[in-house]
């Protein structure tokens, strides 16, 4: 049987991502009959870059189920730096692990890794590209918190433009449907056309603001994020309308008594430390509920129990991705692999780029 | 009911330090009963400055107990040096853990953590303020080697104007009480004015001596310390007085049969290698003894077994504390907290500096 | 009861690599027996240098056991680079800990900590003097592979006068006997004279050819390694031989239908990526045995069960080894032992140097 390897939420129907919630949300309710699950099992968390938190909540999510780990988190310097190809390291490392976690720079580097791991792999983010359980983490803290994933007005606020944890939250809700957004960011800052059409798409109401403060009283949830500096068009601009992003108590005061506040953090200024204290302010829960759903899904993948679908793939050696951050520009062995959309444009099914 | 963090070995009465001795002592020659008591628990080390052989002690004891460990050594380039708080880094990493275990190069960070943490915290050494488990260390070994913790002349030798070590295992040994201090070094290492105060308050006797040729006769316990070479007035007198202090066959030869010679460690040159194999060298069984300690106290600090006693704080935020070293000068969300002492001086309660 | 430690494979006997062999093969079928028999026990893997692949080696054989971990791998910044002597380190984590796994840049520094460990010691890599679970890895891998040590023939391609990894592995089959090698590389970089000595005091034949075409068919087993371009005499010899010693599918197309394919890894280019796939190609499979043979070689140690021959040594204080890359030459309190060879010399006990 093949292995399912996570590297795109996207290969799982929302059943399966259902299946996974429930599973979280039980693993947190009774953590003591989880205990042993994973017992002889061993996890290799790959951190191509340093990712503390992600890689912690890993670990803790692989130890909790009563399995072990090994890895590295900081290859400069190491064997995997020196001159090793990515196809090497996973052959071997794969042949030590139940499992790998894996974290690159480099777009498509998790997809380029599934087809050499002798164990399943997940994707703890490939450069800009995809995170899969850091949406995962959006949907459980939003279930648990709203009893339910329909049905709600969810505002995302900051760089709604460049925020790959954005986009993918908004392509997840859609794809579940029934909820209405609304967009509060700078003109500059606004979702890109192409998310756009996957809320026409699926149905979904949308607005676009550009405060917090006309729109904070209608909404069931909050999600915040962070808008770097370099983002505003001049630094006059962002000492001027930086406030209008920073969620304090006034802005607090006008909003519902059951709003969700979530953050994927680190944040840096856009949340005040006066609302930590706030029953409304969900974004330590959410951290917390990372490490049930990664248990959720460990356990599945090492019970080869995730159910995933893989698009039929096209060789073509004639064509290279054009994507100069694709794995493909680094890793020159990879064969040209790309897939088919309902337009019949090709992309590459490492880093998802549209070829032209 | 509040968690107790050990921040202080002062907020615990002597009695719970006997408990903890004890308790390190039974685990030391039953350790078999102890395999596992942390069945299922975890240990974060959040090393925010590097300190490989603390840090391996006290994994190796929750290892010893059964639980698990998660945590970082190095936090350049990590996230957690990313611009995020040490409020936001606790609030997350203490949602994954049963315990926190910190190393921070500015005092008082480790108090400062204790404020925001969901689990119990373990000061492993906040820059050259306090390192509880390393005196905690100190006591067991001596209360193993001499079959107690009373009537010992004690040597202290080295720099102890200076070192951190020294002048917490003074204080420590003055609340126990009955025993004599014989302070080794030169005049310009000598102890500060408020230890010499400590002691004298507590009626324990204490000499000063140039040298250790001069006292090591009399002494049951002699604990070596480092002297920096940028200790000394002028290299020259480096040269020409280091002997003096430096622990030799010869001097051993005028020691007493039971004497116990002790050292933090590392060490440089201040203890010859030719002691090592001296069954009055008790430098190595001290390190080991650091393992156990550590052990009892994270049993009884995940059993919530450990009885602190909190200090009253004076909220004050029209104050701030002019310790340049404080935590409070970089983390600036923090509150002002100060407490009173007998003579109603207001001290930081980070970093324990005296308000002037 | 003498502690064992594993600093060269030669101090075994090739009975006992049999039964670490034999046991090795059994854990791979079983692996479920052994997933608690070092259950309690902690390895502490001393990396003075980084070496991702054999650390993660380690620590999966160890995990695998239901043994712990604990370690570092990059002592830089770390105190144990602050001043400490080899000796005080491994004097205080072997108390912590019941085995060593030790890496470290100078030859015989493994050696040296032996003479201070309070538990066994394995050498994972002195520099370029030993490596014995490298070694260990090839001999199970072709006793898997081959069913059994005797009576093949082995091609040895590459860099023939600078590769430990070819050194080693020769010397132990000729120990073991009954084969025949053909050694492929350029002639600057043949096996060096006292390699030719062992293989005709062993009996077995060899034989020295300049290309890998000429030999392929005649080989039952390739041991490909890496020539560094550095090696050649110019940048134009490299340029027109490098493919002489490159592995493609064309060379392979002249191969015996069972030829076993072998790489200590990590290659560069001198295995073509198209020859992964070929059933012949054992590198990778090689790679997971050096786990199960690690699992076989702690579980021995730690069961105290593994046969050490220990080298009489002469302590002779008025000499000191020439070898500027010794470990004596770093640590001066290492006593300067030595040991006689037949012919009556003096060798470094260290480093193997020969003293002239």
């Amino acid at each position: 049987m093949a292995l399912s390897h996570l590297i795109d939420l996207n290969d799982c129907t929302t059943s399966e991502w259902d299946e996974l919630i429930r599973l979280a949300a039980d693993i947190r309710m009774n953590p003591e009959d989880y205990l042993s699950r994973c017992r002889g099992k061993i996890m290799a968390t790959l951190f191509y870059e340093p990712s503390t938190r992600t890689q912690m909540s890993f670990q803790a999510a692989m130890l909790r189920l009563g399995g072990q780990i090994i890895g590295f988190d900081n290859p400069i310097n190491s064997s995997v730096a020196k001159g090793e190809s990515l196809k090497d390291t996973i052959k071997i490392v794969s042949g030590y692990s139940d499992i790998l976690v894996m974290r690159h720079p480099i777009e498509g580097a998790a997809k380029a890794a599934s087809l050499y791991s002798n164990c399943p792999i997940i994707n703890a983010g490939d450069g800009g590209h995809l995170h899969p359980t850091q949406t995962l983490t959006d949907l459980v803290t939003l279930s648990i918190e709203k009893d339910g994933l329909t049905g709600h007005t969810i505002g995302l606020c900051g760089d709604l433009r460049y925020g790959r944890t954005v986009h993918s939250l908004i392509k997840a809700m859609c794809k579940i449907g029934g909820n209405r957004f609304i967009l509060i960011s700078t003109p500059e800052l606004t979702v890109p056309q192409y998310i756009k059409d996957v809320m026409d798409r699926s149905g979904c109401e949308y607005t676009e603001v550009n405060t917090l403060e006309e729109c904070i009283g209608d909404l069931d949830v909050l999600y915040m994020t962070r808008i770097q500096r370099e983002r505003f068009a001049t630094p006059e601009e962002y000492e001027q309308q930086r406030g209008i992003y920073i969620l304090d108590r006034e802005k607090m005061k006008k909003a519902k008594k059951d709003l969700v506040v979530m953050h994927p953090l680190p944040r840096v200024d856009e949340i005040e430390n006066e609302i930590d204290n706030d029953r409304r302010a969900a974004y330590f829960r959410q951290a917390v509920n990372g490490m049930y759903v990664r248990m959720a899904l460990i356990l599945k993948m090492i019970e080869n129990n995730l159910k995933i679908e893989d698009t039929p793939k096209i060789l073509d050696n004639n064509h290279t991705c054009h994507n100069p951050r694709c794995i493909t520009q680094q890793e020159h062995y990879l064969p040209h692999y790309f897939k088919k959309d309902a337009a019949g444009n090709l992309a590459c099914i490492y880093c998802d780029d549209k070829q032209r």
